[in-house]
């Protein structure tokens, strides 16, 4: 089972603004895109969630570092990587490269909680756990643990 | 009542591209909030009559041209008026105007079908018909009619 | 040479709205995916025809049916081709098919006005003209024709 | 002269998703119209800033945390205020509120850096950096005093 998925996005003419680059809250939009391909690499059709397991994975938190543009027709990679979970939490990890350089253009982070249809939180269900688990992405052990890996993360 | 509402919406910088003006298919989002603020002003509110009412107001047909651009900060006013409506369809017709010159920048149109929560089509419910028909709104007579004033509007 | 092109868009998350299908306005951005793709195709590389050739396609006019919903996570094929092109301006015809079910969902066009960077309307450059002339893409021989084939169109 | 600036926000139907919320990515939008009203009030016109002198106000860095869905049709206050900035750099921060309930939806911050025409950083012109100052805005006075702020902000 991968420990991250890598998609293939290319820059779209709505996608850039008046500055001649990537409007910046077009990244979340990829993320996203991330996001759903690693879920299926790991047996998880994220539309099934929703509709089967009633299990919507509701943003709580992103943050995104730009380290330098992306332009229209560019082909990127986003890298996505479970980065943590808990019973109730998950947090992504994603890097974007420029695929002609390989040069990292962004990096960034969401944190997400499972919800159910009516938006209140709940676990998530045992068979997500278990693809986690055996994608080698361990629960954080204890909420002190979790806080200490992003501590070293947020201070790259 | 009127027949027809004006919005006001200021050019947002993620509206535009890299040609320095917006890109096209923002103006179809100018247009539903134009849509939205005529029915509000006919009374109807458009949330409500998904919730309440089991109407959806599918887009069968959308339609824009396009005369001078739209730039970042502009302040633009969306025209929006009821141009025809049948037992299941609505069609809507939009200018929008550049606030500071008065130039009419595009012009275009939507056709709507009523559809209930599973997407099947169904009648308007009276009560929007009667606030269409007070509006000054009058039922298309005859497809042949409707037909008729659809071939003036495209010849212009 | 290629007389259309068929590209793969993925259904995002962010491209669906509150009734749980793809958002209208959305199909014309993949109308710009499709279009892009197409040019490649023909060797033509949207990005260089603006800074090399100050040549911009600007969208004059733009209009979409729509038949069936797209849902989040469909595969659709954009197919495009260039339906007319004359000294200074080009019409692009796409159709959209579920990939499951091979059903249409949504036929639109677009009509573009050639442009320098300033907005001031150009003739397209010569190898662009022959690029469309190979791909069997004929200018319209008149005005007249070319009316005549979108009447054609519009009472489809 | 203000310290902050208040601008309203009604949820477009074309922000929405499936969920029935409003799509994640658009806060970092309403953020832009936030932060170009914000300078509006501190006599600072973006496009102007743009086309006259030549400063580009480009994103390194974005982050949202999110509180409560915010729903179609919903009248939203956005808080904006200048957090902190420095000779190359300026850090806004965001408050989004219901109007109807007066309840925080989302906070977020976004960093800045101020490029030319060609992407290279540059100092943030004299007179933005007045503007700034008489709107109570102190300049971070040390990288060490501007990353205690900062933490203290992230523990909240």
């Amino acid at each position: 089972m991968p420990d991250h998925a890598d998609t293939t996005v290319r820059v779209r003419y709505a996608e850039t603004d008046q500055m001649g680059i990537v409007y910046h809250a077009n990244y979340f939009v990829w993320f996203e895109v991330g996001r759903v391909e690693l879920c299926r690499q790991l047996g998880l059709e994220y539309a099934r969630m929703e509709t089967e397991d009633d299990s919507f994975i509701v943003v709580a938190k992103a943050s995104c570092r730009y380290k330098r543009p992306a332009r229209f027709d560019d082909l990127l990679t986003v890298r996505t990587r479970v980065a943590e979970w808990q019973r109730r939490t998950i947090r992504f990890a994603y890097e974007v490269f420029h695929q002609a350089s390989g040069e990292l253009i962004a990096a960034g982070e969401t944190l997400h909680v499972v919800c159910d249809r009516l938006g209140r939180p709940k676990s998530l269900p045992a068979k997500y756990r278990s693809c986690f688990a055996t994608a080698g992405c361990p629960p954080a052990q204890s909420p002190g643990a979790a806080t200490q890996r992003r501590k070293a993360h947020d201070s790259n």
